[in-house]
């Protein structure tokens, strides 16, 4: 009997290993949307076909070596056959050393749904930087920088993290960081920001005189359901990272992830509709959904020890920093169409540190571990970005730009028949 | 051994209600899109504000007092530590409490996965409102309506139905709602009524001689993508609503709640679609995405105890009701954009009473309980509106109605680029 | 003990259909979607219409008569008794069976949780209809060929495949289609096939000439949600199809078939993304959306067996056939406004085809079972389509043609205010 009870174990782990990577996968449309939403309408198919894109580079390169890399060590495919459907003597062989392990260690579940659930965090990482570098750069050389994100970069940081390897041998981190407000989401803003940086702001968006022009989105209906779609895959991104879920105390801990995340997306929210409120005189749409992802993107690195009401809290600070973060870059000129750098780059910080006061994290661990992470993506994807750059470049021409990327780059226009007053 | 069945059953039906919650907080992203494809494209942006921003507001009244007001009695923040992780002493608590009661009676699942399922029926009671009211309610005014509507009227009476307490100490319900037929469609429908009452309607759609002028939404993709999110997240509304999952007997209930559900929706939306073709010579989209919605409201309050059958009837029945409704309150030129109160009132009653055919309740119970829940919202929201508008008005003014609330609340068109024929 | 592991497996293996059905019902809003973003404007209110109407059918026909006529043998409504809550004299007798039984044997869940898997299936295999007679037939020619489709030429060929029944009592298959390259995606494009043959293609789509016009899909974004929709909800479509999940062996064929689906949808994806860039110089969007759907069908007849990379390559040649199938399709002037007939039916061939390679099928087993369903469907579907044509007709009229099917058959258009430049 005691190996019928692990097997409805180890089945029910996998089921909400499943379904939580079903949830991430779907993040892949919510930045799809949000960043289709927050461009203009001649540059959306482009937005959408990075976007695409993307997600099945993500998917075969972490397939290829990136999972590799991160939790093994071989460097090449040998993910492939441990993936593989376990046969009868497999079986018999867990079934035997959970009988030696008590109830509590028996943490096992199918290797596939671990990897499923990975591989879709890999694709989220990239989805952060197209947003960023949206209405300028070449789509193929976008699409490269992503072979190499996906396959490379972020794997090596993962395996210092995640998976607790020393940092080429020199140094171990000390560092706690739930499911990736640094790992995946200030890493993906390290690599969108060496992007920018190398290509610069929009035609027209900063004038001579130092003003600030606006860009405003074409959908922003678009841009809210993405919000929407990114709120309720975040349920998977930090739920699923409690790994395990078979068990009282680990289904109260997951369940506290779950009213956490939801916790801090509405406080980030509020915070961000108070403070536009306060500076603009509107409730500003576009502040207020960066508010709420912003208020994800802070309890993410800690959705597990907090109380609702100081989850809220911790999203509610995210959402004020958020809005000043974007009036930031934005004065000294750093151009991010949706405010990827803000939501995931300056909000990513703070949610590794805040972990120091919501979940007893040291300073110096978070701070050694987030400045690993943040050099090692930025000087790799600046190194890489100036590579593709000088092979292919990595801008589009000034009149491609004007006359949008849609054409240029992908054939069609997005919205064909309405015309367009811009 | 019994212990470790114990963890696995605790720990499933904590998954249920998790995955459950995640779908009913779904629903909010598709009251969104549906309510933003039926105004007009002036009004989407302030639209979408409004309903990203009330579901933020939702999660964080609930968490401040409404579930301790619906649950508990006491009346603020006490079910902030409630919803804590667990420490090991509990849980031996909970094992041993579980070996003395037998299989059948180990309903027990995390505390935080009760709240997080409660939490985001709140939003759904306060997403009815937004649609009602559309396109000429202030936004601030609706904002503070929803901070009272999810903090105090709401819990109240979901404290005298769902939490079995007596009516103000006077009476106590015998009143059958499973998921919420009166206790959340229709509260949500009266609060709406009181709101649209004091509001008046929209310019221009009722002329001096008695005519109604047709507004038709500017995305009606958008309206349907909202139907099938709620469509898709009434199953999570429903199903959830069973409590429990771990169980041959539950599990065969909650199963049937699904078939249920799925069945009512389709069946309301055949019953609209032939009803319109009758009546207006047309497929009627619009009619028939009530339809359905009016088909899921209807089973609602007795998704279990009927056969599949029985369901699409139910569902059909709610679907000719709708359509006969909106022509109704257009009659007595009670304007509502997107028909919420018929979906969500007129056919919420028709599901609550039709748990007398169903599921065997008395008449008098259903009707004594869903007038409580009627006259309870109706009245609170009412004084509330009133002093809503004291303070600082409800209705945005002739200019910027005809200018569109989303430059004069938000500062920013929803489609800036594409030029408008309106 | 042995009853309430039992009765947890049975929960557990319940909950998993229900979430897989969940999944596939939202496939309904993908089709929606994408089918939506590639016609024009003014047919869009219209193959919404029919798209949420022909789901609604579909669940209250397969309710009626399609489950029966596929897994039973009766013809009329007995399903809807076998799917109600069993009583408690039921619940023991599945004990006592269960008690006889190993636990490898304990194969059960609730039936009606079964049945809604399956009648989502029937609405995909419909689905797949619409689009490819879309912006041309009549919504009411369409309704009335859904009532057949799901009520018995779907059920027809289901019982010979996945109820192993004999066909006509003549022969038996041998065929291995895991969850329905065949049953379902080339059944649903060999009926529109039969459609569109009779229907003959769109005004303007061919020169006299021999040109082949392009005629752009209104609204991008809405088909990439659409696919994004349909690849998530195919972790449903082919992961509930393993239809149990409950012990070890299953838990990890149903963690492949997820990890496998998102491999095979990434590799199609990617396909036609090279194909579409060596081609045409472009990026080509709506070829990239086609190369994931074409890559999820492909895999589709069996997601078990092979592992990931395998996995990504099949899905990859069908990214590739589907681009050269769209071209043939034209070439042949075959007018398929979505491309439903190169991703369901040419790659539905490819992956049933495959099985042969990946799962060690029989080519014989699998050409005879693919012709069978083939010539059902295609034959059936024409007779349908003929005497709907005699008595209703199935073409709108050249001015209804000319001005949009919206306001002629729906009265409403789905972007009423934004100025349309076709």
């Amino acid at each position: 009997m005691q190996n019928e009870i692990f097997e409805l174990q180890y089945a029910m782990d996998t089921f909400y290993f499943l379904v939580s990577g079903a949830l991430v996968m779907w993040m892949a449309a919510g930045f799809a949307m949000l960043e289709a939403g927050l461009v203009r309408a001649k540059n959306t198919t482009e937005i959408l076909t990075k976007n695409v894109a993307l997600f099945a580079i993500a998917c075969t390169m972490y397939l290829i070596c990136g999972y590799e890399i991160m939790y093994d060590g071989g460097y090449f495919l040998s993910g492939v056959t441990t993936v593989a459907q376990m046969d009868d003597a497999a079986v018999a062989a867990i079934l035997e050393a959970s009988n030696e392990a008590g109830f509590a260690d028996m943490g096992e579940y199918a290797g596939a749904s671990d990897f499923f659930f990975q591989v879709v965090f890999v694709a989220t990482a990239m989805s952060i930087v197209s947003g960023a570098v949206a209405e300028r750069m070449k789509l193929w050389a976008f699409l490269t920088f992503a072979i190499v994100m996906t396959g490379l970069i972020y794997p090596m940081e993962g395996s210092w993290t995640w998976n607790g390897d020393s940092v080429f041998g020199i140094y171990a981190l000390d560092y706690s960081d739930y499911a990736g407000s640094g790992i995946v989401h200030l890493a993906g803003a390290a690599a969108a920001l060496a992007g920018v940086l190398l290509l610069g702001p929009r035609k027209g968006k900063y004038g001579a005189d130092g003003s600030v022009h606006p860009i405003p989105g074409a959908n922003l209906p678009l841009a809210t359901l993405g919000t929407f779609i990114l709120w309720m895959g975040w349920f998977g991104f930090n739920g699923g990272s409690t790994l395990k879920l078979g068990g009282i105390g680990v289904a109260n801990e997951v369940a506290n992830v779950f009213l956490n995340t939801n916790a801090a997306a509405a406080g980030g929210l509020i915070g961000a509709l108070i403070v536009a409120r306060i500076l603009f005189g509107k409730a500003d749409l576009s502040m207020v959904l960066n508010g709420a992802l912003a208020g994800l993107v802070a309890i993410t690195a800690d959705p597990a020890s907090p109380g609702p009401l100081m989850s809220t809290i911790v999203g509610m600070v995210g959402g004020v920093i958020v809005v000043f973060s974007i009036l930031f870059f934005d004065k000294i000129k750093i151009d991010d169409p949706v405010g990827a750098l803000s939501v995931h780059g300056t909000v990513g910080i703070f949610g590794v540190m805040v972990v120091c006061v919501t979940g007893g994290a040291s300073i110096g661990g978070q701070l050694v571990g987030m400045l690993t992470i943040f050099v090692w993506v930025f000087v790799t994807s600046l190194i890489t970005w100036f590579i593709i750059k000088a092979v292919m470049g990595i801008r589009v021409s000034e009149e491609e730009e004007y006359e949008g990327v849609d054409l240029a780059e992908c054939g069609m226009e997005a919205y064909p028949e309405f015309v367009s007053q811009n």
